[in-house]
């Protein structure tokens, strides 16, 4: 199944995409170049990443009554935040690929990556706080909690690669801080630099939380069943990391014949085969954990769902709302 | 020769000390692990840096008439911005010691200092945000300012490696973004954040841009001829790691047959030996890096103290920055 980008995120990236070019401009020469290959601004990229997390922001904007415009510092700290962790994310995890292209990284070294992301975590505060909302601060407050939960869950993440006995709950919090936080953060941020009542930023956080929690399932269950040409990725890399992602913790911790030969398999040492991999994908199915992560991604959409209709939102906001929720959970596997 | 630490930085050091240490404690627990380890709050350290930086920052509250107090959350948000780039800088620059200890990402790994630093320069954020000062926000973007500086010099350190035609301008450009700024910063920030009128932060600002660069040229000058019980470093390790520092600049520029010779030797591929190393040292000095080097510190330090004297401010303040300007210059080689 292939989703439909909804159209408010292709609006989004035509107003914000500029404005993050903008932005990265300001940075010296050596540091630039690595932010903008990243970013897909140079280097031969197909176009930058897909702006969802900025579109949301626009949209919580338009959510307290402003026009989408007056939010678009907020969506571009919002996007340098995230791959301000991507970059660094990649480093750490030894990824080599990321949207079909090598990582920045395997192409300018450990070190201008580094900086790069550290550049781009300073930058997103200078907006927020240069800007003409009497927001800003608060804005530039909420934002930096969100990067400490962003860099307590990837903490977390490594912490649990060198561990055989991650619990599911241990994993779900892991998402909540790693993915579900600024996502949260995307929901609202648009929302509190307008001005919005202290009400409606919350409800809106609330719903982004859900929605992050899925798109962590759906990215989960995608990094063992999802092909390459919508990852991004190579097939399986997932496993061939042995991440312990969700569905694999699930199964893991399921107390099934399937989930303890996962566990001997995963536990083997020296790299996985093709034929191992595969054999993996089909015990974590047979332990239950792709059924478990799917049900539990449909749960927290639901939840998401109903944030929306509790919320006082005018009718294309709420249904915008729910196509992008809907898109970054779709199937594509 | 032994320099005499200015009792103002030994009183900082009780002021800030606790100050910082309460502030990690808000970080995530392996976060936090990495971060009070590398502060030396952990890990059997002596104790932690040498603190100028907060107390530059405390004096320059004072200078504006404040108690040192009010400018605690200032000093604490500079210390950290300096430990965020020491912790990332030790990845880069593969340094596996510093403050005789090893460094944080040669205990950890390379992802939880990565970590560790991020979270540093979001908390210095924090503090300058969440703090009651009326100024903190415009505080908050000098400090960014000054990290964008630390960036880019940084930046410049990486990319002078891969060159053999470094300029001695650009070699100074470089030690201006990398050390000046943030030292700027560290004599301003606290008289900007108890509110000092304009003309007063910017003539400290001045004043810390000529410390911070007598500083960088006395470090330089340490990292070819001082001893590892003061630098807390091996013995000639930036030769040892082909350092373009601004002595060994001076040198390679400076049109002589030693120059030259030493031009030869650091291209040679394979670690340096021992013999190599002091012959480099000798060349370095042969060459007139050394001597340059020592009357650009010197003269940066007259103007720095040219400053002062231009700048209002009560004597035993005056008194104080001046014995820091001298501390930090100090010959010990």
């Amino acid at each position: 199944m292939t989703a439909t980008m909804p159209a408010g995120v292709e609006t989004a990236r035509d107003l914000v995409g500029p404005a993050i070019a903008a932005a990265v401009r300001r940075l010296s020469p050596d540091v630039r170049e690595v932010a903008e290959y990243h970013l897909g601004l140079a280097g031969g990229s197909p176009g930058a990443g897909k702006a969802l997390r900025p579109a949301l922001t626009l949209l919580s904007a338009r959510a307290a009554g402003a026009q989408p415009e007056r939010a678009v510092p907020a969506a571009v700290a919002v996007e340098l935040v995230h791959n301000f962790s991507l970059l660094h994310d990649d480093i750490m995890d030894g990824d080599t690929e990321r949207r079909h292209r090598p990582t920045a990284w395997t192409v300018f070294g450990i070190g201008p990556a580094i900086l790069a992301g550290d550049a781009m975590l300073a930058l997103a505060q200078d907006l927020l706080l240069e800007g003409t909302s009497s927001s800003g601060v608060w804005a530039s407050r909420c934002l930096l909690a969100a990067v400490h939960r962003l860099i307590a869950g990837q903490g977390a993440d490594l912490a649990f690669e060198r561990r055989d006995d991650v619990t599911v709950t241990e994993c779900l919090d892991m998402a909540a801080d790693k993915t579900a936080a600024l996502m949260a953060c995307s929901c609202s941020l648009g929302a509190i630099y307008v001005g919005a009542p202290a009400g409606l930023a919350m409800g809106l956080g609330e719903f982004g939380a859900y929605i992050g929690l899925a798109f962590q399932l759906t990215d989960d269950l995608l990094g063992i069943w999802g092909a390459p040409e919508v990852t991004g990725k190579p097939v399986r890399s997932d496993l061939r990391a042995r991440k312990k992602s969700l569905p694999v913790v699930a199964a893991l911790t399921s107390d099934t014949d399937a989930g303890r030969e996962l566990g001997s398999l995963l536990a083997a040492p020296g790299e996985l085969t093709e034929d191992e991999l595969l054999r993996a994908a089909r015990l974590v199915e047979e332990a239950g954990g792709r059924k478990w992560a799917e049900a539990e991604a449909d749960d927290a959409l639901g939840s998401a769902i109903r944030c929306l209709d509790e919320t006082e939102l005018a009718d294309d906001v709420r249904s915008e709302f729910s196509a992008i929720a809907e898109f970054i959970t779709a199937r594509q596997w």
